[in-house]
């Protein structure tokens, strides 16, 4: 009786890690289909600002026309206080962002403003209205 | 020469003001080709966090669907605290965004959520790579 109790816990603890791993795999797959939905919050050094934004614009624009994983890359500026930029960053799946992260465009636009950027805040959001995203894109283009 | 000069000071005195309207004016109509570019962000009181999400999902489909001027009202929500909603919203114009804010499904999302939100923040912006907008919004329909 004591072995089969034993057996049992046993079994239950050798399963349990990899059912955790899979509903965690498939609840990250769950969330906006797939896709890495995030605002970046970027807080530069005013004496770079002009600088920072040529990179941002040069980046934001290379990786949407260049790379087919890219969805958004939408680089937005503060009114109230200029040096804060926000980001809209749609990438179609883990492994477009690997490979944003990888590209030429992106290392150069890393590397380049490492010593504008002082402080870097990435907020992964979860898609409220999954159905409005294509709805808006759409109407952008009209 | 001195009423010279008075009437010289007069004559400045009389016409900047209006230059400086002018340029606002024009100013504002230069940001993002005249649209309203913003991200609002939304502090949620957990106990109303499910009906708020039914409210913010609706209102953002609602006002897509039905308002010509709205563009975008995209709502997500912070995965590190569930109770933090950003909005990416872009009007085409100031008179949009009135109309939005006259609509019947904004004032029902509004004072359904009157209770529900403790903390209200909009904040406004320039996009940085305005060539960019059309090409996300193309590439989320493919």
């Amino acid at each position: 009786m004591n072995k089969t109790i034993a057996m049992i816990i046993t079994i239950i603890f050798l399963f349990l890690p990899s059912s955790w791993i899979n509903s965690k795999e498939s609840e990250s797959k769950m969330i906006n289909n797939g896709m890495i939905v995030r605002i970046s919050e970027i807080d530069v050094y005013p004496q770079f600002l002009d600088k920072y934004l040529a990179f941002a614009k040069e980046v934001a624009q290379d990786s949407v026309i260049k790379e087919d994983g890219v969805i958004s890359i939408y680089p937005m500026q503060v009114l109230e206080d200029s040096t804060q930029i926000r980001i809209l960053e749609i990438y179609k799946n883990e492994q477009s962002y690997k490979n944003h992260i990888a590209s030429a465009h992106f290392k150069k636009y890393k590397e380049g403003t490492l010593q504008m950027v002082k402080q870097l805040k990435l907020v992964d959001t979860k898609e409220i209205s999954p159905e409005n995203l294509k709805r808006i894109f759409k109407k952008a283009n009209e």
